[in-house]
């Protein structure tokens, strides 16, 4: 117990790290280090991404919400990737003001996801920080051995697909920076709920990830919008691609948003935090993996296709219309 | 490239963290995720430290530097636990003032250290703070299956064992943040140089890391002071430990320190940044240990035993007396 009388680094994890290393190779936290064998037939996926209060969250968010979304902002990396998530280590710096009660409330969130996803927390650190609070994750999991589609491996002629729905969560964000867009987007408190929601707790496809890897060339999650991370994906397989912006899956609310103001269409195609799957498969495989998706129950929706390369990746259509966005990606850096 | 005419995230990427992706699994960073499959008969360690500019480090520390011990508390925690270290990812919060120069020089830091420790960069994340510099990074090695020695298994008659010496940065720190002890100690420069060093850039005793896994039942690095340390060891395994004060190996340059201010002995013994291994051997092994110590060439000195548990843990002794410190640990957090 420090002179505070908050607990020391030993005393805080015992309290409230311990009980959320639930695998018997994370050894109670008793130790530096854990140990993980991944079983026959399958390869490590391993990802990592930090969150910063001010930066990817707002410091007053719920603590368990920035608890979830700093582990589920890396379990949509290992979606993308076709892992079952198995792990992770997470960092937390701390500010000098930090509470137990704030605490408390971060390591539910971490249990209640970690039932969710059944995953174990492996390790960690805490420290001490003069600046803001911050929280950095490495996740690992599991895609059979093989199977992982890489953001490179993206080719002519691959029919490109995404999971859910696009521009939730850039559409929250400018919700809660200007609640006034509420009125003008005509918006009822459910719909902009739903926006808030989806900008505060981005939910990892983790269900579509055993498709992605039995399914798609090419993957990666899209968090930084769009039409930038597909420009990425065409960047790092070297080719173009044609987005139908018609095609694009829309929650009730963004439609709603986009119709009343067709600015918030840019914001939907180039916002960042949707973190869902962005898939291509090829075009032989395309009927047995929409069949699959509709068993499964999964939505994914085919929105456009790879091309050969061409001078700005990506070239956005509306019925057969170039569209021009003032912008490709949200700049999170 | 923003606005300002430095890269942005990708263009950073590209630039100076690529290069350090010199793995398959790593994919060239191209990916937000890396694959790793440990060979058979290996499990994979994983372990994750945070530093903090103006907590763990100085600001003006050379970013070289900086990097380094990033990396080596990590590898530090490998090589306690037997391991030989594969890879690493890496996340850094850069404050709104980072140059490409300091970036170029952290990132040659990681490339030589990367050439030393034969690993390779898994990947990362790039963040702005509006706070200090933080560095988070996770490392994995491998260690024989079944052979990693747990901070849980001291047992009583183990043999307690330290390589290297011990208390080098803790007098180091105390020379940097007062340079007039230098003179109060008797210290010639190359003395005050070699304690700073220590403290500057941890040296991981990944040499060791081989006969651990061998001979150890419990090990652990001491990077928050040897008595703290070792008593949470003892916490872990629910033992007690004496200590041999006048066994605990020492550079000349600390010799100089506590005979000169017997003062210095607490720092020495409770002070953090060792990153030496403390590990606990079967007495039945003990001599094999000590052969093949002395065979590689590596200084693994015993200074102390495991004993049945009481409270406080650690009885430290000086010529079969008890010797009182002021403290146990230092508190980092």
């Amino acid at each position: 117990m420090s002179k505070d009388g908050r607990p020391d680094e030993d005393g805080l994890i015992a309290r409230y790290f311990r009980p959320l290393a639930t695998a018997p190779g994370a050894d109670r936290l008793l130790d530096d280090a854990a140990t993980y064998r991944p079983p026959q037939g399958f390869e490590q996926v391993l990802t990592t991404d930090a969150i910063v209060a001010g930066i990817h969250f707002f410091p007053e968010d719920p603590p368990g919400a920035v608890a979830r979304k700093a582990l589920r902002v890396n379990l949509s990396d290992l979606a993308a990737k076709g892992a079952a998530p198995a792990g992770y280590l997470l960092t937390i710096g701390l500010t000098e003001d930090w509470t137990e009660d704030w605490l408390s409330a971060f390591c539910e969130g971490l249990s209640s996801d970690q039932k969710e996803f059944d995953i174990s927390l492996y390790g960690g650190d805490t420290v001490r920080t003069p600046g803001p609070l911050f929280v950095s994750v490495t996740a690992f999991g599991l895609t059979p051995e093989g199977r992982v589609p890489r953001r490179t491996k993206a080719s002519v002629g691959q029919k490109l697909y995404v999971t859910g729905t696009i521009g939730d969560a850039a559409l929250g964000l400018k919700i809660r920076l200007d609640d006034g867009v509420r009125t003008r987007w005509g918006l009822n408190s459910a719909d902009a709920e739903h926006l808030s929601a989806r900008y505060l707790l981005p939910r990892p496809r983790l269900g579509a990830a055993a498709l992605v890897a039995e399914y798609a060339s090419a993957a990666m999650d899209i968090s930084d919008g769009l039409a930038g991370d597909l420009a990425r994906m065409c960047a790092a397989s070297d080719t173009g691609a044609v987005l139908d912006a018609g095609q694009v899956p829309l929650s009730p609310a963004a439609k709603k948003a986009v119709e009343a103001d067709p600015a918030a269409l840019s914001a939907v195609l180039t916002g960042g935090d949707d973190y869902e799957i962005l898939a291509a498969v090829d075009a032989a495989k395309s009927a047995a993996f929409e069949a699959a998706v509709a068993k499964a129950g999964i939505a994914f929706t085919q929105i456009g296709e790879i091309v050969p390369a061409f001078t700005g990746r990506v070239r956005i259509e509306r019925g057969g219309h170039p569209l021009a966005l003032d912008r490709l990606a949200f700049r999170h850096f």
